[in-house]
């Protein structure tokens, strides 16, 4: 079934939260097997309210509405509700105690309009709220179905997880399974060249490329009659996508790569150091997200000045004369100066130009320079990228060093 | 003007992604003056996508646009706008060359498919991206304005701010000027009890708080008949605001508190160096973003094991044994430690316990020690927060640091 999200708050609209509700209901509904078509935000007004419900209803059996609830005279979604649904509102009894009771446990008074919050559509399903105020429904006419849940996040998933959840669960025709595969090192296009029939020629599992922050990433999904058969055809896809690009995967299940660097470490108990330049500690930063990270990870340094590369990892001053502090020598220098004085057995460096300026004809914003010691394997590489960026090249470097430490440990 | 935001990707359906776009231009364009009466997410569909752009300019005389700029099959925006607007898909010469130079520089080959990325409708003024592949455009025609960027966020905005903001300034009836004053140390409820009458009691200069990862903002906005109207009622309320709780003000011009402690040291020429444990690396991180840092940072030093500590700042054995790791004594002498070390007029250290694990009930998840040694001036301070979030707790002390630095050097 074809679904959409309707988010109610004009804080929204001012760019005063972030819509997380949308992120949570996307991922439960998606799982539960409906097509999430549309995220629509509105602000507290009944007039723009009942034109995007009904418009949703134009191309979807189930709409799930958050916020508008509440008992202030700009919470419009109920009565919103019942004018495209042809309902009247009436009370509920229960719902009225509780919300008498709320009131006597907090020693607050109640004012009239709390009772509002007592009013639903006639033929609703209550869904009763025990961790706030506002209750929500769900009311099934004519092939459509709508259900309203409050806006404060831990009582919409709450409430969703509890009551909503059931309610759809019946509802469903089929049982999607999906999974993020994250590659790095491939661009998109080259990504989807490698698999374009995969892409183009299937309706299930489908196929989709996406970008993100230096790293591609496709998304396979399935949806089919139980959740056996779509695990089945998801995997049996990841398996073909293996087959071509398998060598760029670092992830089938949406991990960071820096995630699955740390724990793969850990796992494998190879304790760490690493010595950075142009990073600036970005790559200890990532690195040390993880927890349980003390376990290997001994000691970063961030040697900016020429002085500090000298002093904490021996590189000699003629390497800094002759080659400069941005070459493949003194990133070996780095990274053994780093093994003598740890004796960590993964050693990584890393010396670049992040930019904007400092770059040169010969030495060029964005290229970069590592030297990765595991054991007794020793690589090191000069790269050369296009972006001026400052940020963005810091954060290609930690991710391709971060891919490095994996395909070495691997 | 009224304006709705069409957010395009089937990322955001599937839950994958939070929708920070959404709320990026939301703020921005409130400052700006226009009204964002929706925000419209859809998947990479051209039917839905014209469909929601319909409705957009029903009520709506701006529509913004994020994704499906790319140069993959599913990337329909810009045919999708040629329909609604008559337009027909122009190629543009400088587009395809600046393509096609990033594909030499990055000395990857490129796939006809990217070349999609350099048609556009032919009366659109092309954003041309110099953080990205995918440039943007604006269209005006018939009152109605269109502009499409990419969704990458990073891209996104830098694009809005360079390009699209200077765009919608000269369609704006009024001259709209405004401050973001950032503050650190206060909470929001604190900050609004301190200038409730001047959030309340205003129409023209208005002012809002908002709280944002660790610390506090004001938004500070006039729109009158000219710049220099509406320039003099946002300083005369900056005025009024420094006079209550200036102590906390890091910003009026939006910075953050990393970029303002970093630009302080640089001008001021204040060498500077760091020690961390529990942030791992992100202080050095967060400093080092800013361009010509190099010129005063020294180097930090990521003592995540003890053994490190010992090691690389002289901290004994007796005072980790005695007050722990986590202890002001500790995090004194990581600081002298590196003071005799490096000679930086500025040194600062930080050990703590950023959580999930390794919190007890004499030393909690979220407790953290600070020590700053500024020439012949040293503060040191055990702070104690309530977070259990590994990564908020790490951004918080990150934080403090800056502040603790700032401050100093003032």
């Amino acid at each position: 079934m074809k679904a959409a999200l309707v988010c109610v708050g004009t804080e929204l609209l001012f760019g005063q939260i972030t819509n997380t509700d949308a992120v949570y209901l996307s991922q439960q509904l998606n799982v539960l097997g409906f097509d999430v078509l549309y995220h629509y935000t509105v602000g507290d007004n009944p007039g723009r309210l009942g034109k995007t419900l009904k418009l949703a209803f134009e191309d979807c059996g189930l709409v799930i509405t958050t916020g508008g609830l509440g008992p202030t005279q700009d919470d419009m979604t109920k009565e919103t509700v019942c004018d495209i649904f042809n309902e009247k509102m009436v009370f509920d009894k229960k719902s009225a105690e509780s919300i008498k009771e709320v009131f006597i446990k907090l020693n607050r008074e109640m004012t009239d309009n709390n009772l509002r919050q007592a009013y639903f559509p006639s033929e609703a399903e209550i869904f009763y709220n025990d961790a706030g105020t506002a209750p929500g429904f769900a009311l099934s006419k004519d092939d459509k179905t709508i259900i309203c849940l409050p806006g404060p996040p831990r009582e919409m998933a709450r409430m969703f997880e509890l009551q909503a959840k059931p309610y759809l669960e019946m509802k469903s025709d089929g049982k999607i399974c999906y999974r993020m595969i994250r590659t790095f090192g491939i661009g998109e296009s080259s990504l989807e060249t490698a698999l374009l029939d995969l892409i183009d020629g299937q309706t299930d599992p489908t196929l989709a490329t996406y970008a993100k922050d230096g790293e591609c990433g496709l998304r396979d999904a399935s949806k089919r009659a139980t959740k056996e058969e779509s695990e089945k055809a998801v995997d049996d896809m990841v398996h073909k996508v293996k087959d071509r690009i398998g060598e760029f995967i670092f992830s089938i299940d949406d991990e960071n790569l820096y995630e699955v660097t740390a724990r793969r470490l850990i796992e494998k108990n190879i304790s760490v150091s690493c010595a950075e330049s142009c990073t600036g500690g970005l790559f200890a930063e990532m690195l040390s997200r993880a927890p349980g990270i003390s376990k290997v990870f001994d000691r970063g340094i961030v040697t900016y000045s020429n002085r500090a590369k000298i002093d904490e990892l021996g590189v000699s001053e003629e390497t800094l004369e002759k080659h400069g502090a941005v070459s493949v020598e003194t990133a070996v220098e780095m990274a053994r100066g780093l093994r003598k004085k740890t004796g960590s057995r993964l050693c990584i460096s890393i010396t670049g130009i992040a930019g904007p300026d400092g770059g040169t004809d010969e030495k060029p914003v964005g290229m970069f320079c590592v030297c990765a010691i595991f054991d007794d394997k020793e690589v090191s590489k000069e790269v050369r990228q296009r972006n001026v960026n400052r940020i963005v090249n810091r954060n290609y470097c930690m991710l391709y060093m971060m891919n490095l430490v994996n395909k070495m440990i691997q």
